[in-house]
């Protein structure tokens, strides 16, 4: 395992690069054949990595659980997540998240009613946007 | 915040003695008026705590965040539960889980499917059941 003391899983596999700025692990938890019209992933992204622009039919969870991390929903600031720190994402709202700079971040990923489908992916995060979050 | 250094979440609110022996304690992460069909709770076991036996009519996901716990469905051998480990349970399949008898647990409790029911509760799970598990 490779585990740090702070982190509950593995790294997993790396995320697809197209979806992604950076390098991020994806360990798969609960997967789309489940039954459960849920899917769960952990992800830890190094410092500075973030996923592109997207959207969920069914909605997302983020439960932070190690580093400290960066939310948004488009049109609205940057929103800074740390351990502990649980994000309700409604169905259809275009948001990114990922690892603030200087700190790798981890944070679980639980996307219900996949029913509705997963995920839609939109163009990356530009280093403007990425460097817009105010202290 | 009463949150040793392993826990992600301080430990929240007493749970229903009507439906737990022993002593854990809730604390609510996504609530039922989410807009996502999805209640997420974070629950911490004392050692020897244990909810009663029940069914979700929607399902439900474990993650097991820290210590050592228990999980057992109806006519099934008790499997033990530790950190990172993580356990599906199907609709309406009756299943009870807690501490193990010497350390305290730790798990998110993860109820998708909501717009079909959360919990019914059953009756509570005996010392005989409870220490029925074998190493």
């Amino acid at each position: 395992m490779n585990t740090s003391a702070n982190e509950i899983f593995p790294k997993g596999n790396k995320a697809p690069a197209e979806y992604f700025t950076g390098t991020a692990w994806v360990r798969p938890l609960v997967s789309p054949d489940s039954g459960l019209n849920c899917v769960i992933g952990n992800v830890i992204f190094e410092p500075g990595t973030r996923n592109n622009w997207h959207t969920h039919t069914g909605g997302q969870i983020l439960i932070a659980t190690a580093g400290t991390g960066y939310y948004q929903e488009k049109g609205k600031p940057i929103q800074l997540l740390e351990k502990g720190d649980v994000v309700t994402i409604p169905a259809d709202v275009v948001h990114w998240h990922g690892a603030s700079p200087d700190s790798e971040f981890t944070h679980l990923a639980i996307n219900p009613n996949t029913q509705e489908g997963v995920v839609s992916w939109l163009q990356p995060v530009t280093d403007e946007e990425y460097n817009s979050y105010n202290k």
